[in-house]
């Protein structure tokens, strides 16, 4: 790539997840229309939370996300993707660490509704 | 995966990208926030043009991209992304087939300002 710093950048998804190795805690790696894009790496079991207001979009880089549900659970592995509906309660975990894409509002709390220990304000890199 | 009717729906990109081969035309496979993911098929050269409103994503399943910018060329390779700012006119192209994933609002059309031959409603799979 010939770039110039008036160019967009072009980001390499692999190679930003070589810069952070904490889990739960989503870095953010572009900005489009409001939305955030960000990449987040899962290991175990995160808390039931819902967004009121944003949908949320799951992009599997690598590995197996489990996604629980009342009405049931999901699995998404890698190459594929699922958006959970504003307002619908869910429990993201994985048995073996995930990498995950998300796009998101950038109003979006990893938490939802919630505000515990685990929140937290994700950073760019 | 257990899938019931009301169950976000799990999409494998792979397995859509057999759905159509048609070039130049994004196919619609997900919604979320007042935007779409859209999967396309691009190879050769579109036209130049820029979106007023929207910021545009583009992020590269297979093969090679190319994006023309006034300032420069950037190529985007299989696992990178790219944003081009909305106002920032734009030519995509690739000199061989090249499958794409786009986030951007419903509200894109695909050659933006300009009503050509070559302007599509994007279709749901």
């Amino acid at each position: 790539m010939t770039e110039k710093s008036s160019l967009p950048k072009v980001v390499n998804i692999a190679q930003k997840y070589t810069l952070f190795h904490e889990q739960w805690q989503p870095r953010i790696v572009g900005e489009a229309n409001g939305n955030y894009v960000k990449l987040t790496r899962l290991e175990g079991e995160f808390i039931w939370h819902r967004h009121a207001n944003e949908d949320e979009m799951f992009l599997v880089i690598k590995g197996r996300l489990q996604i629980r549900l009342h009405e049931g659970d999901l699995w998404v592995e890698e190459g594929e993707f699922v958006i959970i509906p504003r307002g619908v309660e869910h429990l993201p975990m994985a048995e073996e660490e995930v990498q995950v894409m998300m796009f998101e509002p950038k109003s979006t709390v990893n938490t939802g509704e919630i505000q515990n220990e685990r929140t937290v304000t994700d950073q760019w890199i």
